[in-house]
């Protein structure tokens, strides 16, 4: 690795958003060029997980994860190649994964990243951000230990083009669930379709009576919702949920731009009259089970079972825009930059 | 038994209500008295159960269980004795339990309903509607399967002086929680902590400021609310839970008497961010582990670990009026007639 005379660029966080996201949010700023010290290795960033949420971590809030601090650069999962290593731990060329800065190098310790063990070659290097990385991990474990599909259940999965609600909607066509998504547009909805295997599909944004459509869709109930975006929508589903129904509490996409709580309709009734149940779900809570999921989904992807999308821009530059774009819906699956 | 001439009294059910129950909502019909068949059994109503879940089954609406039906006869949980026999499995004098009508006698096939087994003469007969009835077992049972109370954590009730929150609060206690009641007057709030030994209470009624009460009363946050409820309280609640914290969802009783669906805060979104459950239950679902509980729940009656009230109004006439006082927040603890 030759040290050029080029300076590092970091993205920082230079101003807490009100409601979305917007770019004077982030900061480009330049340091110099990381070395590294014995035990630690140098790192390039390759891809970078944008994901909605980062949002959460931009309110000086108490959440479960530290919020972002102003003025230092931003977090997320990324994927780095070992390019300088005086750690005997790790070795040039290695990939690793792990929560690290937006920065195009950076040195790092080796704790609490991981080596990516890349055995099959069909399977690419982004996808350990995305079908194997949190997104379908979140998808895997959340259906198994809240969702709990059984054969001949419906399952409706909302924000189901996304990273997270195509991969649960496909695990629920292999548990032998009747699978319907809800989408933004006749092209997602298609894809679900066509690609992913999903029985049917409603665009929330066309749909001029949600009730009849899920209706239609789910003739039999809604057994579980895997619900991505929460808001008027799970309003909508939990007037069809069937009795002992699973609410998979996965996001709330639709309230994270909100700066004070929404009303909606009030649940507590329904829960009750069906003995349903909604959970909250974050896939750091069950870290202990990440080799197990990673090993199932790998072996989907192999036998041709599981499909995935990406939308991948290209450039350090475009981070900060890849994540607003996930709020305004341009993603279809995993949204990541490629370095 | 001697047969007298006296007609046999009746309450049916005759209009719905809209919003809270009224007297106009019940009739007193006569009818000849009962004569049984081979195979049948007259009952003596003695004990007649008036819960808040009937006004449920007075709407005319898809639930789990099936609605009232106009101009018949209203079902509870009654208390009877078997004062004359033509089946073998039932003896003169023999006590049952069972959904009944709300008559004075009735002729039953004897399936259905259970014969008490009243083996501690310290536990009186109406126990068995109440802390050994369905209230004691919901307490038992909601907070067994979705509560998971574990030693040290907190315990939040609403409806606390009500049948069923006096019982979950003190089985709270039984297993090592701090627990906190919250119920609509002072007396109310001195009696739990009094008699039935909760750490402290809420008068919701009285309270000026909710949120710093629970704080207060909750330093460390909410592990389990045990919801009665339902409505703003539960918002208010919502704010205070701790990570992972589970809401037994054991009723509503603040939306029952509402037409449609109030509006409240949107909850998804604490819910997701403290990865919380919220779950509905009908102690009905679970018939199969009654025997235990019973079991378990006669053992701390007679260890005296386990208070329980009962409001007892007496006779016949009286049923609807103490039905309506439910709602009227009249009753501590289990609201009985007895005739």
């Amino acid at each position: 690795m030759m040290i050029t005379m080029e300076m590092n660029r970091v993205i920082t966080f230079v101003k807490r958003p009100i409601g979305k996201p917007e770019k004077e949010n982030f900061e480009f700023k330049e340091e110099e060029y990381p070395r590294i010290k014995n035990g630690e290795i140098l790192l390039k960033t390759k891809y970078v997980s944008v994901d909605p949420y980062l949002r959460g971590r931009m309110k000086d809030a108490d959440s479960f994860i530290e919020p972002f601090k102003l003025n230092e650069p931003l977090i997320s999962m990324i994927i780095a190649e070992v390019v300088e290593s005086k750690n005997d731990d790790y070795k040039n060329g290695e990939y690793i994964r792990g929560m690290l800065s937006w920065k195009q190098f950076q040195s790092h310790s080796g704790d609490g990243i991981n080596k990516l063990m890349i055995t099959d070659k069909d399977i690419p290097l982004s996808a350990y951000l995305g079908v194997l990385g949190l997104t379908g991990l979140t998808a895997y474990l959340a259906l198994k230990k809240i969702g709990t599909p059984k054969k001949g259940e419906t399952l409706l999965v909302s924000g189901a083009a996304g990273a997270v609600g195509s991969i649960a909607g496909q695990i629920g066509k292999l548990n032998g669930c009747r699978v319907v998504g809800i989408a933004g547009s006749d092209e997602k909805i298609n894809h679900l379709i066509q690609d992913f295997g999903f029985d049917a599909g409603i665009n929330y944004k066309s749909s001029k009576d949600m009730h009849r459509e899920i209706s239609e869709k789910c003739p039999n109930g809604v057994d579980i919702y895997f619900d991505n975006v929460g808001g008027e929508i799970l309003d909508t589903v939990m007037q069809h949920i069937n009795e002992f129904a699973r609410i998979v509490n996965c996001g709330a996409i639709s309230n994270y731009n909100k700066e004070s709580v929404p009303k909606g309709m009030r649940l507590e009734g329904i829960f009750n009259e069906k003995r349903a149940k909604m959970q909250g779900f974050s896939v750091l809570d069950h870290t202990d089970e990440f080799t197990e999921a990673v090993e199932q989904l790998s072996e989907w992807i192999q036998e041709n079972k599981l499909q995935y999308d990406e939308t991948i821009r290209k450039g350090f530059d475009t981070i900060p825009s890849a994540f607003i774009e996930i709020f305004e819906g341009k993603n279809t699956g995993k949204m990541l930059v490629e370095i």
